[in-house]
């Protein structure tokens, strides 16, 4: 290359990085609302609770307070579980049935569920806590343990300045509707089902 | 609802439950390879980074060791940055450049890309670190400050059971073919869009 080349190329650059920046720029410039938000991670990809707990790390990082409760997991020998349990802000509940398809038990799963909500509806109602995450709480909605208008007021009478993360599959539309910000993760490829075990540090 | 209702509404419950079982069961009794995976999480959505700062935790979590390389964020005042610099087994490199669009230099960026780049190649050859999370890592290959085969190489020569998690928007096709498991994050709705400004805890 040449050494016109190279500086028209370089010019180029600078063009391209500040048109996008004044782009970014404006963006944030509209953004001025300053409220907390929910968030719902959902779909069949890989990556949803690990999305909402690398949140809840952001969270306390920032010197705030954080709740987190486990609709599922949480029981059983979990890496984030572990790291999470070791974090000052951090109130960890746990509903601690397992997968519903381990209990085959709705009656028992239900008493469960009813246990621990009451704790999930505090950390909904207490200020102190900037971020509460509701793992897998779809799957509580799935299978008719949680009544959606019941998970609707509690989010709607919420503290303002709260983040509430939920995750799990098959976000109802109602939840959806609901949210600021969804997102749907996608799995286009995933190894398990190529054939790979499934691993701790990966899978859980 | 009767008492003959009620049971046989359990009835349906265990056997729904009991079926899916089978099908849990019998996709992990198919999944037996054991090796390192490649995690592709890319998409327009919110949650490929701090999707894998969660699994990075759930490895340490498990007592492996990680490494992390942030090619564009970790500079400034990052949540989960503050977190995991206090988590032990975690070797955490920052390329430090800032946002291209911010620098609007591309030999400095390439500058700041050579610095980086042999250390994350060291870490996708230490047996030790069982993940590797290379953050925003398809930025430097959209701006060609990384040549592709020279990130496939060192993917492919890596110790065979470590992990590696590539993030970042519109990752190449040739990337995701490489990939054991691709999550395309699609945003669905974004708070920042509406107009809820951007907050520590939540972007960064």
């Amino acid at each position: 290359m040449s050494n016109s080349e190279q500086t028209a190329n370089t010019d180029r650059h600078q063009q391209k990085m500040q048109k996008h920046k004044e782009k970014v720029d404006a963006a944030i410039a509209r953004a001025q609302e300053e409220r907390g938000v929910i968030i719902v991670l959902t779909g069949n990809g890989k990556g949803k609770s690990s999305s909402g707990f690398g949140t809840v790390i952001r969270t306390l990082g920032h010197g705030y307070k954080a709740g987190l409760v486990q609709f599922i997991k949480g029981t059983w020998d979990c890496g984030e579980a572990k790291i999470l349990a070791t974090l000052p802000g951090l109130t960890h509940e746990v509903m601690g049935s397992g997968f519903t398809w381990e209990t085959q038990n709705k009656e028992q799963d239900q008493r469960a569920f009813d246990a621990v909500w009451p704790k999930a509806k505090a950390m909904l109602s207490n200020p102190e806590l900037r971020t509460v995450m509701l793992d897998e709480i779809t799957y509580m909605l799935a299978y008719d343990l949680l009544d959606f208008d019941e998970l609707k007021t509690a989010l709607e009478n919420r503290p303002p300045e709260q983040n509430v993360i939920l995750t799990g599959r098959g976000a109802p539309t109602a939840l959806r509707d609901l949210a600021d910000t969804v997102t749907e993760m996608k799995m286009e490829k995933h190894a398990f089902k190529a054939g790979v075990k499934a691993q701790a540090g990966i899978e859980w």
